[in-house]
């Protein structure tokens, strides 16, 4: 028996409609022919008309070329030619990734006279298996910022998607796509995927190639899923892994099989518990919950040692140090060529970032490499690290600050990105799931930080976690 | 029978002197008993008192601590525990070279009260292989420059020894060691090596850990050996190679049989001539020597291919944005608190490296990636590329520039750095072997550049070419 059998389809206050369905209950059902990859599309589409309006996450829908997808993969497993789980499963693509023949607008008006000539890899290889594009998604323009302003939280509208994949954590909360695909470079995959109450995974640096997705930084860039599950996490990072050199950091890893079984017994994982950083300057609400979700995995059998994060107060300046030169390196010409078409807060950074030196760059170069190795030797003493993925969960759109118990004052994406940078500084995989909501009704986040290439180790954790709770259940998105 | 017992050893003007012997010839000297360690060692530090007033090679010469370790590995031969083919062979040490207990000056005033605490990586695994330390060589202050003043050509007096790895290359030739490690950045290895008329071996980058290294720019730097032939090279790469965590850049790569054997056959071996770059403003008799070396490999059965080298007018810009800014980076803290103890013309690239922009420094670092894979490409349809190493010979000390047949005048340093950087910037392995002397009796060096890991096939390239040339002899140092 396949573990996604035992697995209850994730459903929305008891909806059994298609699009309410985990990628693995809409792969199992496909497969089995309960249902047809046409009727699964159009469910998803349907919701994207109801949702919509008031969750802005697509900048596009492409429902022609979804219906069409959807009748091939119909078609081809009438024929008994199914290609994997991915086989007809409706996904969103945050609109950095390319798509032959489809603008890439990255949200921005300097993109408006774009189309991509060629797939991305990531594109490529979810096509390849089957996989239907119902639409690109909000970014925070050009991936700079942890807002994505077009997009409201699925649980809550007058609130903040978090950034910058938003609409693609959006979508997967609301039931407007099965899954989606984000990038992280500070945290823009797990902020809004904690914020909207999804599973979102920052894998390994290098482990999925970046050709064709636009860049924010080259050295902190990653690729990954936003799911409902994280099984479904699992079952997507097995289609984007390989190496391609069209990406010069795509590293050749050995294969790995990322799919979680069934077993939730967690005996002999030792799980790090940060006794500094990841708790200072948190909501006690997300404390709370984030600590009952390690004493979860403890009851599952999980051993807890208490881990010092090394160099703690290198992570923010390392983070701008890199990712602000080298964002402004990739937009150079554009910036000189159409400065007035990009947002102002985006603009300002841009220009900033040409003002800084390359002794600058450097110093934040070296860190990381201080950094890195400081983390490899944390990381032989645990298999993985629990934390908060964001210190706070989603707060009411244009809110500028947040102030700590401790009476300091931070900016609200100062705090988004605090606890997530340190994964893409060091490149070590991390996965974001909802362990609750606090009283205000906003999903909470944990996030589960392994060792290089070690994915298929905090997938299992965080699977024997998701497998002994209860569901969150689909967003309202009303 | 071994190859090396076929190998006639390397001897100058019949001088039958331990000293004149090459690695391989010693090596098996020393295992068959016909010679001991403390003869070998003795017989160098004889011919360092007598050529070094000349020569200026050497920082220091560790003639105490070296008759030491000659009696020691002379008590393990005898006590029947033989370490291999560098066991009680004397070597020297770049001057940025840790080794525990002596100082490092790099050539500087910066360092004159320096003592390393801890070996590098390198000379820990030479010492563990047997080697003999007899001194540490002169480099270009901080490595930061192409002639090693200190020092003087082992041909000719009056001439420059190149550098930085000057010393290392003038103690080889002149028989002042068996042989040297050096570093190489832009050609530091290979320039002085070819106007010295021996072997010299920039590896792979990351093949070889620089723990324990003096950095001029981390991105750029490597540790190689100089010798007296290539198959010496060779012994010396296979004790050097090997995974070491504390060089971030270090990569564990599979292990390999560096020794080249006795076959000379070439049959199958596709050798690249470059159509555009190498042979530009190049002294014609440097041209016709290597057209002709590379007429003998054709001769041994290697396929010529002309190859066109990409990117070539990027060469220049990114070695020089991507070195000066990082050794600035590395100076930063000493060129504050003594800018007067270092020498003029390194002290003013220093201070210019600091007003260098991010973006200045980013562009270099794309501009190589980039380059890295034109290489990788162009290095598909051939196995070896065969160019001279540096565009002329050794020049009288203090000359300023070079005058071009087409008028063109360019500076000395320019020139000789010119054709070995791009070696560095893409990280692929080259190593410099004589092939003749022009009119004034200076050494002329080809370069074999590869694969990225393919040590092997340029060394087996080599070595066919040096078992079928007379060699060139020791320099009189006279």
């Amino acid at each position: 028996m396949q573990p996604h059998e035992q697995h209850k389809p994730y459903q929305a206050d008891g909806s059994d409609e298609p699009y309410a369905l985990t990628l693995a209950g809409a792969a199992e059902a496909v497969r089995t022919r309960r249902i047809s990859p046409v009727e699964l599309v159009d469910s998803v589409l349907k919701r994207i008309e109801q949702v919509e309006p008031r969750l802005g996450a697509f900048v596009t829908v492409t429902a022609d070329h979804a219906r069409e997808a959807a009748r091939k993969a119909e078609a081809e497993i009438s024929g008994g030619a199914p290609r994997g789980p991915l086989h007809g499963v409706p996904a969103g693509l945050k609109d950095l990734i390319d798509v032959a023949g489809m603008p890439t607008t990255a949200s921005s008006r300097v993109r408006a006279r774009h189309r991509a000539e060629t797939d991305s890899t990531v594109a490529a290889r979810l096509a390849s298996a089957g996989a239907v594009f119902v639409g690109k998604t909000h970014t925070h323009e050009f991936a700079y910022g942890l807002t994505t302003p077009q997009t409201a939280n699925a649980w809550a509208r007058e609130r903040v998607a978090g950034g910058s994949s938003g609409g693609s954590a959006a979508a997967v909360a609301a039931g407007a796509a099965t899954f989606t695909l984000g990038t992280d470079t500070g945290g823009s995959i797990r902020v809004p995927a904690a914020l909207n109450g999804v599973v979102g995974l920052k894998p390994t640096y290098g482990l999925v190639p970046r050709y064709g997705v636009t860049s924010l930084a080259w050295s902190l860039d990653h690729v990954g899923p936003l799911t409902r599950t994280v099984e479904d996490a699992a079952l997507v990072l097995a289609a984007l892994v390989g190496h391609d050199p069209r990406d010069p950091a795509s590293v050749a890893a050995p294969p790995v099989d990322y799919r979680p079984g069934a077993e939730t017994d967690l005996t002999g994982l030792r799980v790090g518990v940060p006794g500094n950083y990841y708790f200072d300057r948190v909501d006690p609400e997300v404390e709370a919950s984030v600590r009952r979700a390690i004493g979860r995995l403890e009851e599952l059998g999980a051993r807890l040692v208490e881990v010092e994060i090394p160099m703690a107060r290198y992570v923010q300046p390392t983070q701008w140090g890199l990712m602000v030169p080298e964002a402004s390196a990739y937009h150079e010409r554009t910036l000189r060529a159409v400065p007035g078409l990009y947002g102002a807060d985006v603009r300002v950074l841009l220009e900033a970032g040409e003002l800084m030196t390359a002794g600058d760059y450097l110093r934040a170069q070296r860190a990381r490499t201080l950094m890195q190795q400081a983390w490899r030797e944390m990381l032989k003493t645990v298999d993985v690290i629990a934390a908060p993925t964001v210190p706070l969960t989603a707060v009411e759109s244009g809110r500028p600050t947040v102030t700590w118990g401790d009476g300091s004052v931070e900016s609200v994406s100062d705090a988004y990105v605090r606890l997530s940078a340190p994964a893409d500084i060091t490149g070590v995989p991390s996965l974001t799931l909802p362990v609750g909501r606090d009283a205000a009704g906003m999903p909470i986040g944990m996030q589960l930080m392994g060792r290089p290439f070690g994915e298929a180790t905090v997938l299992r954790a965080g699977h024997a976690y998701e497998r002994t709770v209860p569901a969150l259940g689909l967003a309202p998105a009303a």
